[in-house]
């Protein structure tokens, strides 16, 4: 998917609405467990019932790495079933050397079709460039995280006093575009979201911690948004466990809607 | 496995080699591509060849990943013929916030029976620790790699001068022990190995870069073995590709013969 066609769907349904689809075996309503797939039959009612307000899905991967090969079956099967104009991202967290993360992006945009895969940047150039490679396929790279473990490392100042998570984002400027490359962008200190928007004003961000983990929307959209749109808002748990009975879907779509509709004032308000 | 048991297959098998399981469906021999699973045969005639010099396994997740769910079948009947005394490595270059990482754990210590996990550091402590909470179970912290993207964050210097992959290792020291926690240090330069033995004596270390990448094994061996060895050291491409013949696995058991040799000579000088 472009740039342009991702734009064009946030403001056909005034969204910039990511659903997370972490679905838990463990967390999913009771009745769905006799189903002979019961993962894929939580991820398709979440879909049908919030495809109206999302423009992303990012299935998390370890949810069904964690489930062996039936696992990656499933995965393959939801994928198939996100409508087309809907921006899909495997959420993989990979990176290896050059041949090795090669194969890496085969998997996620050739044996699948993800349009994106999240990206850890620790082994630097060699690791990130080669899922670069594909037409219309888009690295997510991780920037600024929004769990206590960003702390670690990814705040370290170098010697002239930069923090490491700007350096990822200014030596990534040499491997990628505004128009397959993003960024993971935490939600979780507006001050933040403010300076990588000023190192990287064109690029799209995926803001994971809006909501469980305390990120304000507004905050998000007031330092992150740029003149398109340049925000993918992701919310996992809060709409895809919004009840655990018989009526997840709908209230997985209650929840998608709501976030939708204050998706709506923000980029009424910001573009 | 517990450090003890691996020192003692050290000591056993007068080696501290790990033979890389690479194994991409473009390189093997033409012969075995009518096989039902030609990468399956192709991992287990090298096992069944190696397994007298060889003290680790490590499979190359991205390889079996690429080829979908099939791979992932492939990959556990892999891991079931490696002999039950090897040391079995999952390199999988993971890393996610908790409750993520928890699941790719389990995926690979619970759903497989992999001994350890080479594991990424960028989104910090919580992203990791979970690796570390089972037991007899490693996690195989990526340090210092071997490739030429290595330099764009690894040996970035802090405000005190100290370069990031040191602060991993000491920040690492907090989650876990010599007995749960080793590194990826690659071979590339010696007087790195030489900086990482300082900063963690008692940790094994994983190297890679021995061989094809240019690294030497007598620089490894002198700049990074304890008392403990503390080496498991790498080669993939040098062994399981020594042929592309039908005489394949004999080459292979060959060249892990040949490097068994000079590790012997290396343990009797150091140990």
């Amino acid at each position: 998917m472009t740039r342009a066609e991702l734009f064009s769907q946030i403001k056909k349904k005034s969204s910039f609405l990511c659903v997370g689809l972490d679905a838990d075996i463990a967390k999913i309503p009771a009745h769905l467990k006799t189903e002979k797939d019961p993962i894929y039959s939580f991820c398709k009612a979440v879909i049908e019932e919030t495809a109206d307000y999302a423009v992303a899905y990012k299935p998390n991967i370890a949810f069904f790495e964690a489930l062996g090969p039936q696992g990656w079956e499933t995965l393959q099967k939801v994928l198939e079933i996100i409508p087309q104009e809907i921006f899909t991202i495997a959420d993989a967290k990979r990176g290896d050397i050059g041949n090795t993360s090669k194969l890496y992006a085969k998997a996620f945009f050739e044996k699948m079709d993800f349009d994106s895969v999240t990206v850890a940047p620790y082994m630097g150039a060699d690791s990130v460039t080669p899922f670069l490679e594909f037409a219309d396929k888009w690295v997510i790279l991780l920037a600024l995280t929004s769990n206590i473990g960003s702390m670690d490392f990814q705040l370290i100042k170098d010697e002239n006093g930069k923090p490491l998570y700007q350096t990822v984002l200014e030596k990534s400027q040499d491997w990628g575009t505004p128009e397959n490359l993003m960024y993971v962008v935490g939600a979780t200190r507006g001050e933040l979201i403010a300076e990588v928007r000023q190192a990287v004003p064109d690029h799209f961000f995926l803001v994971p911690g809006v909501g469980a983990q305390g990120g304000s929307l507004d905050e998000v959209a007031k330092y992150g948004m740029n003149s398109s749109c340049g925000l993918l808002v992701n919310s996992s748990r809060g709409i895809i466990y919004a009840s655990g009975e018989r009526d997840f879907a709908k209230a997985a779509r209650n929840e998608a809607e709501k976030l939708q509709k204050e998706m709506k004032v923000l980029l009424d308000r910001h573009l």
